[in-house]
């Protein structure tokens, strides 16, 4: 059967190519789109070029934390973390070119930060990436981007390389909504089970695995799959008892109803601690310019005061791009917190804590990038 | 923009719940799929009901094997092999019922094992559940299948729990086509360049390290990307200087000639070592049932036996599938190698023991199905 689907639902990575480039960049010209030779990827430049009525961003896809041999995952970090060697690039970055990159999760999420700068309200001197948390946790890592929006324990695992935003985050305290455990039984009866892990997150999957073995006492068989807001009738069909679900995909099979049991993690993290949970930070690069950063970070906050003074405009996008009732999206909006003040770094540093404690994470202290 | 697309193309594993159901299976009313509650995942009993006219199967979604912090690896494992604590549920299994499972991927180079199980000509007493190789590594790992088609390189990371299933296996004595790492530079360059995986592979994901440390001398960034075929035109939009892709996507991407350089995975092995390459081995759980996993093994041989005498019904049937030409697809498929002989097991081991070398498979050896 053939349906009509939305290009950009299906792959909201691609949107980015609708938006107009200000500055040329001669040196990027060898770097070409998979499908369009010649034309490079995403849009560059300002984005203060695009027009204030253009719809918002939708759902976005993703990778695989887990089930890696331990030798397979240092070298891989041995690949990753080493000095570059050519003394041309830029220390840090893989690249020989000047254009800052920002990366942005492709979710409703980020509608209240990115919002106005899609809108060209608050201009952005920077190249924007769109992809899952996982993508960009990766691509921050390889130095293909100068700051990004990452997991919130991408920080705890890289902070040699990063240095953390002020004052921004996607965090809440209480029900998050937009993560959860879809069940079959309860969270208790889930021994030896098997639980489906979405590849696009790793603190979602974190808390999860902190929240088995500490509050709920269970060792559920873990098994990572595919699980963005277009995989989920694909989903359906893998054996699980549960499948943790991030994004617009959570709220989407939220709304479907089809699992009797759903545990926000937001909210039983706050159950089990008092304290709000950070799901996602914003970090830079060290080696990244750091004027360049200051400025990135000057617009992400402006942008974000923007976003969040126009929620009803921003849940019409929402609506339009998940298929989620305009109200339950202005609700959901309204319900995430994009600050990051001492009551979230104490939830940070308490997650943290609780994944060092494990050996999930290097013991560490937060360092943030100094602005005026 | 709203464009058309198959439902089966986009999300390929959605495609089993069109089967019909011959047995009854009341214990797994409680199974229901995620967007239609109360209605069993994947087609389930024998396929003998299927018309033999009925379309193939598409392309495929999936995950991520690398990145993984050592200790969270770790943890996994530990959550995954541990014998299970209920007297009620089968040894090895998540489950309590004894529909045997068959794990395929959803990709055309199966075609020639499935095809005649699809079309009802050779029935099958199992249930069929389609995924990406990395899925299905992960559902067989965790006791959701009885018996798959994994990636080559599962064989040896479970080798306690696995056994071979014998003379079938995905196999190449050349190229493969289908797993190829497409540069924009000659991979000699690649040397701290970011490099994404397909986050559904794990063999060639272990071919490539291989390859670029013993053979190309680079060491490249790795980062993990969501890379099935509806994931081609987002992924040219991350940033990166050359992708790893298999199976229908990696078809695809090729036809599109958008990088100057690719660099097919099993003519680089057969170059460097003169071996066949084997991309994927069928296994059982030896928890499994044996005689159930000797009657799926001899079904699985015949339709193979159909299936290469009717290539040309099938490469129709891929071409329609993916979009490939029919010429592309029927000498595609006649250049994979369904066999598994001591020439392709030479290859095998002689890729288990590179990577035991490395440290990144335990040592081991093959034990096989003992058949009649």
């Amino acid at each position: 059967m053939a349906v009509v689907r939305s290009d950009r639902r299906a792959d909201p990575r691609s949107r980015e190519a609708a938006g107009g480039a200000r500055r040329p960049v001669p040196d990027r010209a060898h770097v070409r789109g998979l499908g369009t030779p010649g034309c490079r990827p995403g849009s560059v430049g300002t984005t203060g070029s695009r027009r204030a009525d253009i719809p918002d961003l939708p759902s976005s896809p993703g990778q695989r934390p887990g089930s890696a041999h331990a030798a397979r995952a240092a070298w891989r970090r041995h690949c990753r973390v080493r000095a570059p060697t050519d003394p041309g690039r830029e220390p840090g970055g893989a690249r020989r070119v000047s254009v800052v990159r920002l990366g942005r999760i492709g979710y409703i999420n980020c509608y209240p930060v990115y919002g106005a700068i899609d809108r060209g309200v608050t201009p952005l001197a920077a190249e924007l990436v769109t992809g899952t948390p996982s993508e960009l946790n990766d691509l921050l890592a390889a130095g293909e981007l100068d700051l990004s929006v990452v997991s919130a324990v991408e920080y705890a695992r890289h902070a040699r390389d990063y240095i953390l935003l002020p004052d921004l985050a996607i965090s809440c305290d209480g029900p998050v909504r937009s993560v959860a455990l879809f069940s079959r039984r309860p969270v208790g009866q889930l021994d030896d089970r098997t639980v489906l892990l979405t590849a696009s997150s790793r603190t979602a999957v974190d808390l999860l695995e902190l929240l088995c073995r500490d509050v709920w006492n269970v060792r559920p068989r873990m098994a990572q799959a595919r699980a963005e807001a277009a995989d989920l009738d694909g989903l359906a069909h893998l054996p699980h008892e549960a499948v943790l679900v991030i994004g617009d995909a959570a709220l989407l099979l939220a709304a479907r109803h089809a699992y009797p049991h759903r545990y926000d993690l937001g909210e039983e993290w706050k159950r089990w601690t008092g304290l709000p949970f950070v799901f996602a930070i914003w970090a830079a690069r060290r080696a990244a310019d750091q004027r360049a950063a200051r400025a990135v970070h000057h617009t992400l906050l402006a942008a974000r005061d923007w976003g969040l003074a126009h929620l009803d405009l921003l849940a019409v996008a929402a609506a339009r791009a998940t298929g989620v009732g305009i109200t339950d999206c202005r609700s959901y909006l309204a319900g995430l917190d994009y600050a990051l003040t001492d009551r979230h770094l104490a939830g940070l540093t308490d997650f943290f804590r609780r994944l060092a404690a494990r050996g999930l994470v290097p013991d560490g202290s937060l360092q943030f990038l100094q602005v005026a």
